[in-house]
């Protein structure tokens, strides 16, 4: 069993680095809040006896050697970069529980079969640079590295340039291990587990995704002298598109699928300038691949309408996507086992967030576990779980990577 | 009259302080490259004679005696600042039209009854700080000098501290000079003028504004896992709010209602989280009081009705106001018989942009001379005139100018 005020200590002391400014975190990837992140984590590591490498997408791995030579590892994970105002638990709870296994395993003397691993993947938000889970993409090879460093945040700076300024560009070449199987512990961030007395999430799927950049072309013009016939008005462009995307995903609801708008900008934003450009990212969920595509489709034509009849230009790029996942069969029925075993009350459950184990899943075998989070809240400060959510949820991590890796 | 070559290399030189980034200006109020255009406007009135003063709002005028002692002056100006992305003549044309004015006056060796004087007026755009016209406003006795002080940029940065920052806070108690008259030379910002191949406005009205800047409160949460039926959704508000207020405008075309929004500001800005705040100001404007008050009250309404509706917070704050202006029929018929006597194409017009001349109205007799921009494009770095225009609208000035200050 694990210990879950060592847990909990670990969860505290992380959450001091890249305070928020509501009682979470604002430890965007790549920040030097990042850096300090890591460097705690890669202390902790090596008091727990691991041996750590880091990636060149600044994945870090911490190894804990198998009784057996030769075999590939098990690995637990997540990330521990935020939101610009995140929790204190999102990704950092599946590496820090990894952390803990590690140390029960070490306190009770149990060695395994095979090696285990701790993994804290890069820019898994995809808050400063786009898509979300950018590093484990590269790993699993599905997207391209040159590409994954070309990415730029808001302010112009690149993740290549940011990875090196902040010291945590490894050596070796990223997707160059092989996994035996990923285990990824993370908070639920929706309402079900909470709302029906869940102790475990048993996650068996992950919803796709689309991500939708719009770059609308308006005419920079005067708010008061522009004759209203003669404006090009792309704030009135997003703002049907906005409207349309929510009808749509309405009409959308019995397959459960999701749409909203979180990033948005304006140009040259000035109170009495129309915008000469409106830039937002169109966010779209769904866990039929089916649906989620025609969603995307749908939304694009009829944003294209919307522009066409303003006049207002509409370039669409596609900058985050994944595909609904369906975790492998064997480790979620090990997770289930596990709850099983330790008396948790668990369900099964698909994941509306994204996480590295979609990207994972597509190179190992590779499940996740959820805990439930207060009120489902998260991407928020607010965001909470309690101590005990976090012991069970380790606890199950622990049990079925103990199956897995033979210890 | 004017000397048209000396005007145009003027407002060239002008123009190359603060370039933008497409052959305009971004001159903003109280950078530095604000100062360093009063800087040079300085020079010039220096080096034509006059008289500097500047005031605790940063306003500067440059004075020109007149032969009778005793008589307050007759002032002509406009504004040197520009938006982010800025024309090269909103604003700068009326100050050095000015200048020209005085120089030409020189040249002749023509004295007048009473004095002349130059304004520059400090942040009329309104671009960095709310609202436009702000220093006129404090000179008219319509804003409060320190609430002018603490009004803040995007940055949060306050006008008191920027103004003092740049040194051009002055001396002189806002508001303590007596005006004669006041004529301001401006560019339509509007197409009507170059449609009807007119090379002068005759102004005798100008429309009305409400700026209402609306925070609406959502709930940070995640665009993935968090349900359609939990989400608070401001993104989405604002969105509706945008779409109503172009509906109620239509409505509202035959008062030549406009209505636009130009400022918007997601927090915490980030793909996958719901805004919790939305900030965004929407620009009203009307030449009819009763109208445009209507317009405010029910746009206001309706909008609380959509953010109820989706339990969304909803605060207005009115940053910026002003009522529909008369000019002073006396000045105007001068403007027009001026125009008149040099053979000039003119009409009557109503400005659909706000100017000082608006708040200088309260305080003395007040007109303003427009001359044609192409294509009405202006708050946008592709704003042009011709030197013809430019000629032809300095002449005008000149000769009305001549006519009230007895020269
Ligand atoms: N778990 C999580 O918040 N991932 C971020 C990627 C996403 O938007 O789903
Ligand atoms: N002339 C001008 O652009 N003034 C700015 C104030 C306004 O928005 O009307």
């Amino acid at each position: 069993r694990v210990d879950a005020d060592r847990l909990w200590n670990s969860l505290m002391e992380m959450a001091k680095i890249g305070p928020g400014v509501a009682g979470g975190n604002n430890r965007q990837a790549l920040t030097d809040a990042d850096a300090e992140g890591r460097a705690l984590f890669a202390a902790w590591c090596r008091e727990a006896g691991l041996e750590l490498t880091t990636d060149t997408m600044g994945n870090m791995f911490a190894l804990r050697a198998g009784t057996e030579p030769g075999l590939p590892a098990v690995y637990m994970g997540s990330h521990l970069d935020t939101q610009p105002t995140g929790g204190k638990y999102d990704g950092v709870l599946g590496v820090l529980a990894g952390l803990e296994v590690v140390h029960a395993l070490n306190d009770a003397g149990i060695e395994s079969r095979y090696p285990i691993a701790i993994v804290n993947w890069t820019n898994e938000e995809g808050a400063r640079f786009a898509p979300p889970m950018i590093s484990s993409g590269v790993f699993a090879g599905a997207i391209d590295l040159d590409y994954a460093y070309g990415r730029r945040d808001d302010d112009g700076k690149s993740f290549g340039e940011e990875l090196e300024r902040i010291g945590w560009k490894g050596g070796e070449p990223v997707g160059e291990r092989t996994m035996a199987a990923y285990y990824e512990l993370h908070i639920e961030q929706g309402p079900v587990l909470e709302e029906e007395g869940c102790d475990i999430g048993v996650v068996t799927d992950c919803q796709g995704l689309w991500w939708l950049e719009f770059t609308l072309t308006g005419r920079a013009a005067h708010t008061g002298s522009t004759p209203m016939g003669m404006r090009v008005d792309a704030g009135l462009a997003m703002a049907r598109i906005i409207a349309m995307l929510r009808e749509v995903v309405e009409k959308h609801a019995t397959d459960n699928a999701m749409g909203g708008v979180g990033h948005m900008g304006f140009a040259p934003n000035s109170r009495n300038v129309l915008p000469q450009t409106v830039v937002f990212t169109v966010d779209l969920r769904c866990p039929d691949k089916a649906v989620l595509d025609e969603l995307r489709e749908t939304v694009e034509e009829k944003a294209e309408a919307i522009c066409a009849a303003l006049g207002v230009g509409c370039a669409v790029e596609a900058v985050g996507q994944y595909a609904p996942v369906h975790f492998d069969p064997g480790l979620v029925a090990t997770v289930r086992e596990a709850a099983e075993a330790l008396g948790l009350k668990h369900r099964d459950i698909i994941s509306g967030a994204g996480h590295d184990a979609c990207w994972v899943s597509k190179v190992a075998p590779t499940t996740m576990i959820f805990c439930p989070c207060v009120g489902g809240i998260s991407h928020n400060e607010a965001e909470e779980i309690t101590a005990e959510w976090a012991e069970a949820g380790a606890n199950v991590l622990l049990q079925a990577l103990c199956k897995t890796a033979g210890a």
